[in-house]
């Protein structure tokens, strides 16, 4: 095990019907709330009026900015950051599932920083302080809620870049997994795959003796698969909806489940690539990127890939070798992916290899990526071929 | 699951050498520092050393509590809170293990109330606030150093009351596992049994749909098992200290391995009560209890039983009935406790039946105890009869 600093202040209100608690947490920030949202489903659904109701009740002033993007873009974040600078903003509330999080992440550290947020991004600077965040979660995927880290696009750029701070953990997140039952299909299935990624990210590590590290990763994509289906098959399943929404906050609240172990995050940084062109849902980018990751580089530790088809997929070493075994593992990931109706191929996207070169390249902009395996540029274009 | 809260914000700094920065974790929160410690193994040790020549590197001013009891007495807390008041103290430096922090915590509370602090173990009062608590950890077994609570000994009255509060969260902890390398065998015997019974007290619950909850303490469960004789064999194995010590913070960590669960802590309750009277550790206490509560409530909901025997004891079911299964987990639990040198019955402290009336008297004095199966008083004498 590594050393190790950890620290999450982010307070959780999990369960049905805690908005009615958002007033109540808002209230200490001050009295000029900007709310962040996305497309409009809120209002479809009837959420924005519940959140309207709630800053009404403690007199706040609300200013609005709707639309922000699935992978969120920084035209809405420089809107946001005027907004917030114009009418004083003093608390930030996103209302949605990641994207809504992470601009708001973004606006709030750019609000107070006098040269462009982008900087953050493309490690210029470093975030000295944020205005303060909540949020209501929608969508149960990146774990955003429970961490400082935030994924921005900077679409004329080509370019789909992350952060992370102390200082932009939201103060408050309140969790309902009745607000997930009307999140589409494809969305739900995203979702998972992009939980199931941030675990596989710090799972697949070269650190030695973390026995706890790793079985909290496992316990994480053992529930994730037991729930997956149910949820699918029972979109208004508020056992399944609540546990896959827990999964996603823990697999990713910090860092808590990987503390003293180092992470990978190359599969990430090769789907950014993938979803700065494209603009193709993150966790569908990730079920075609992972599989081809994990058969690139199982080599470097097969013992973890071994121990990941025993435990996560309960395969049967049996007479297998370990080759064989690692092997099957990856499979079964892929299975199931497959199972719950995820991509597996660019092709699905009618993506072809055009832009391999440049997505390589871009990937490896700041030196090679990961850690299990250290990716050149040549790595990234092989993986990106076997995705096609 | 059930709806919760949750919000743990102490930060942690984990590793070897990280006292090299208590210096700077001290400095934002004043100069007069209250340095609270046990019997002086921490002076045997060098601890006390380094730790004075971190608080003077920050130039802080340095008044000292020492002689904290195993089960901390309230006269010791009453001596901390008078030293904060006429000291002017800034932050309370607790370092030790769980009896030293519990302390640590007390006094915090008690020197900004102006009732008497032991009214916050009786239910009389609620913590409103406290003195800001940092710590230094050399031994692995309450979680005091990541939670909120506390427990003190009201010898007079031969009471032991626990209280818990938002305010008591030290705001950073110290933990090298290399500080635990001396901590004698049978200390680290019943840390280690205290850990796991803080995972018993959350994992026995009657709440439905907890998968993933269920999975993390098994997690820790399993990490315990493996290390513990690892770490008693070879006191200064780096791995094995760390993850035992990382297992015991996690396994209270405000309790997040648990949210959404109801909890029992029944066994702790009774275990106080032993306590509180003969003055035994209470890791050697639980020892003796747990598995006797285990065999008098199993039957409430006997396929946790079944599952703890097979997830955690690896017991294959076989042609095994659900009682079966069930008392071969909690047979292979007395097991595990006796290969590690735990006690297994009050005889071994000498304590015989004379005070078993007071005791499960005393135990059930606000209400029955536990939710796993709620113990009325006759219910507690008779765990404690199987004690003897």
């Amino acid at each position: 095990m590594l050393s190790f600093t950890f620290q999450n202040p982010t307070k959780i209100l999990f369960g049905e019907g805690m908005i009615a608690r958002l007033g109540e947490q808002t209230r200490p920030y001050g009295t000029t709330v900007l709310l962040v949202y996305g497309s409009g489903s809120i209002k479809k659904s009837g959420l924005y009026d519940q959140v309207i109701e709630q800053l009404k009740s403690i007199h706040a002033r609300v200013v609005e900015l709707s639309g922000i993007e699935p992978n969120p873009r920084l035209t809405s974040v420089h809107k946001g950051i005027e907004l917030c600078r114009s009418e004083k903003v003093d608390l930030i509330l996103a209302v949605g599932g990641g994207s809504v999080i992470d601009a708001a992440k973004a606006i709030a550290a750019g609000a107070l920083y006098e040269g462009d947020v982008w900087d953050f991004c493309i490690q210029k600077a470093v975030i000295q302080q944020a205005l303060p965040i909540g949020t209501v979660l929608t969508l149960a995927a990146t774990g955003s809620e429970m961490n400082g880290n935030a994924v921005i696009s900077n679409w004329e750029a080509q370019q789909k870049r992350a952060f992370g701070s102390q200082h932009t953990y939201p103060r408050f997140s309140i969790l309902d997994p009745t607000l997930t039952y009307s999140v589409p299909r494809n969305q739900t299935v995203n979702g998972i795959v992009d939980i199931m990624s941030h675990v596989f990210e710090q799972y697949f590590s070269l650190t030695p003796d973390t026995p706890l590290q790793e079985r909290l990763c496992e316990s994480i994509l053992l529930t994730l698969i037991e729930n997956a289906k149910i949820a699918l098959e029972q979109p208004n399943n508020y056992e399944a909806r609540a546990n896959i929404m827990w999964c996603g906050t823990m697999a990713l609240n910090g860092g808590l489940i990987s503390v003293g172990m180092q992470n990978d995050w190359s599969s990430h940084g090769i789907e950014h690539e993938i979803s700065a062109i494209y603009d193709i849902p993150h966790g569908a980018g990730l079920s075609i990127v992972f599989p081809n990751w994990m058969k690139y580089v199982y080599k470097e530790r097969i013992e973890r890939f071994t121990q990941f088809a025993q435990r996560v997929w309960g395969i049967k070493r049996d007479s297998l070798s370990d080759e064989e075994l690692a092997l099957a593992g990856i499979d079964a990931t892929r299975a199931f992916f497959t199972s719950i109706g995820a991509e597996s191929r660019l092709a699905d996207f009618n993506i072809n290899n055009d832009q391999l070169d440049h997505m390589a390249k871009e990937a490896v902009l700041f030196g090679p990526i990961g850690s299990f395996k250290k990716l050149e540029q040549t790595d990234v274009q092989k993986i990106l071929e076997a995705c096609l």
